[in-house]
């Protein structure tokens, strides 16, 4: 199943150069290979890192991993604002903070916008992924990087979803873990509400079953349809009708004679805002690709279910979550923290912002990457 | 405001003939003028009733007034099986039991698919209507019928939303009302999610600006579309998840080599099938009308505010709601129960099933229902 493919395969490189602080690195991994028994040929990763490198005798280094969310990219320092940096809880003067961009994605690394070794974008040929196919691909760096193993992995989201694979995919490439705002798999509610999203886009006429690239044409109408829904499930509801409430927009009158989509609620005006931004910055592409990997996204399959999956995880890890996530229910989290085989720590994040608040509540979240590294770098000692 | 147009204007009928037992009758109400200034010329309501009339002599009667949710209909003998009939809780030996097809509604009353009065559809000449505007056409229908007084209105939902609009509408009508699973205004989040509901039908290529009644074509699409997404609002999240998980639908695998449609995951299959059953028995445009109106549902308007106008609420009411409902929260209806002017009494409904609990858990209902009147027999006897 590795190799269908009669094309010559690209084999990893054996040393990447390291890259430069703060700047994007696009670095080739070789050939990854899917778990569906798919192949994306000589896939590049975008990587930044932040902080001096220090490797030990033993192989391992002072990196920390940060995996980025669903339309989130390399420049941690931007989407983690406050988290990362000289003193701050991901601290750059003691380790090397690193963050690739996910296979799949579309700033920087190897997705469906790409060009294809035949020299036409990926499109509809790009494998479906899942979760542990990400983690594959960010591995594959490590080693051309010849990192053999990382301090901790971080991450919120489908990041969290990233940082929990490598806990049981390459334990021994891990010092701790902490896992934010996910779940173990994803629910049915989950892949409902995912697959809506999917279906705006695909339904959308200029998708063109994923061939859109050198069209000249762009499934926006359907894109901005996926992250209207998303939104919603990113944010508090009651945070949300605190700020909108039945406002209408300003300037335009909701209650007309007849409806009239160019006549808003306040509410509407600020999904097409958030809408827009993402279609100015986001592959239609990437995001069907890695919301298919979130519908995957099981760290039970092939591994003898979900708690014994959990109850195998050896590495430390921290489990915290949102009271107010509509998206990934914080009863997820403390499902995890139930069954994991190896429980550093659990904490809640109190907000009404909802899911987004692991990006967003940066005091609360600052506190609990203390305490991880604190927690860590106790167990690392016993 | 009221008649802008210069066609013939139609008089609301004196006296219509009253239902037979349990069949529907659709009767001419006359021209309903909207809040926002349209008008429904020549407006049919269709109305079904159990039980016989009682008129007493100072008018009022033994009429319950049951009001559906958005995709209803007239049968509420069919949608609340078990709650009314001979000895149920809406007992059909005391009470006379009835329901009107909500106007803009496609099962019998005057909506968007039905004709105009020039012989042609509606489309997107019908106009924009708020709760209230279904009130004021029921309101038609008892005028017509010669009813001038309800012992109780009751209803979930959208129906829910109705009963609140009676006790403001006409206090002088309504005995008591049950209102359930629903807030005293849309919530952001619920004009967010119903706003994306209505983009999905509007943005596909059948639905030709509202007018593809005589096309040939029908936005099947994106009505599915739109019904997916909002049976995940009607649905707990942990129910959903229990019972299909991260299942493949049986004889499809979800997890292939590509990204593929046709093979889907046992949630998909579901929502596919609640998607396709309500594209046989409903009409696109009723289901853009009515959602219209529960984004337009504000019982604050023009009335100088939410908590002002809950105030002012002299009918006795009795408001429930169910603890895991993700799209009516219980806490909207803690809301409306420590503001409204006059309360009966609150109840929780506690079920995993989410919103649809007001339909299904019917032990409960039926306990709230036998409650609810009694204490409205009490508080009549005071």
């Amino acid at each position: 199943m590795r190799s269908q493919s009669s094309e010559q395969s690209v084999p990893a490189p054996r040393s990447a150069p390291f890259p430069e602080d703060g700047e994007v690195a696009v670095l080739p991994v070789g050939d990854v290979h899917t778990e569906a028994g798919g192949v994306v040929r000589d896939v590049r990763i975008a990587v930044q890192r932040w902080g001096e490198l220090r490797r030990e005798p033993d192989g391992s280094t002072n990196i920390i991993l940060v995996e980025h969310a669903l339309t989130g990219d390399s420049d941690a320092l931007t989407w983690w604002n406050g988290l990362i940096g000289p003193g701050l809880p991901l601290d750059t003067e003691r380790f090397c903070v690193m963050c690739t961009n996910a296979l799949g994605g579309c700033s920087g690394s190897t997705g469906p916008a790409s060009r294809h070794p035949d020299g036409r974008p990926w499109g509809s040929r790009f494998p479906a992924l899942s979760i542990r196919d990400l983690v594959t691909a960010e591995r594959q760096l490590l080693d051309a990087l010849g990192i053999d193993r990382v301090t901790a992995v971080v991450g919120g989201s489908m990041g969290g979803a990233r940082a929990l694979e490598w806990t049981l995919m390459h334990p021994e490439r891990v010092g701790a873990a902490a896992v934010l705002a996910v779940s173990a798999r994803a629910s049915a509610w989950q892949i409902g509400i995912q697959s809506a999203q999917i279906s705006a886009i695909t339904n959308d006429p200029e998708w063109l079953k994923g061939d859109y690239h050198s069209s000249g044409g762009y499934p926006r109408q359907g894109l901005a349809a996926a992250r209207r829904i998303a939104h919603l499930t990113y944010r508090g509801e009651q945070e949300i009708d605190e700020r909108f409430g039945t406002d209408a927009q300003d300037g335009e009158n909701p209650l007309g004679v007849f409806r009239d989509p160019s006549q808003r609620f306040a509410v509407q005006s600020y999904l097409d805002y958030q809408a827009r931004k993402l279609i100015e910055r986001f592959d239609a592409g990437s995001y069907v690709a890695l919301t298919e990997a979130l519908n995957r996204h099981d760290i039970g399959r092939g591994r003898g279910g979900l708690n014994k999956a959990l109850s195998e995880i050896s590495v430390p890890t921290l489990v915290a979550g949102v009271d107010t996530d509509i998206l990934y229910p914080y009863h997820q989290q403390e499902h995890i923290s139930r069954n994991i085989g190896n429980l550093l720590g659990m904490a809640k994040i109190v907000s009404p912002v909802g899911h987004d608040a692991f990006l967003t509540e940066t005091r609360q979240v600052a506190r609990i990457l203390r305490r991880f590294l604190l927690l860590a770098a106790d167990e690392d000692q016993e």
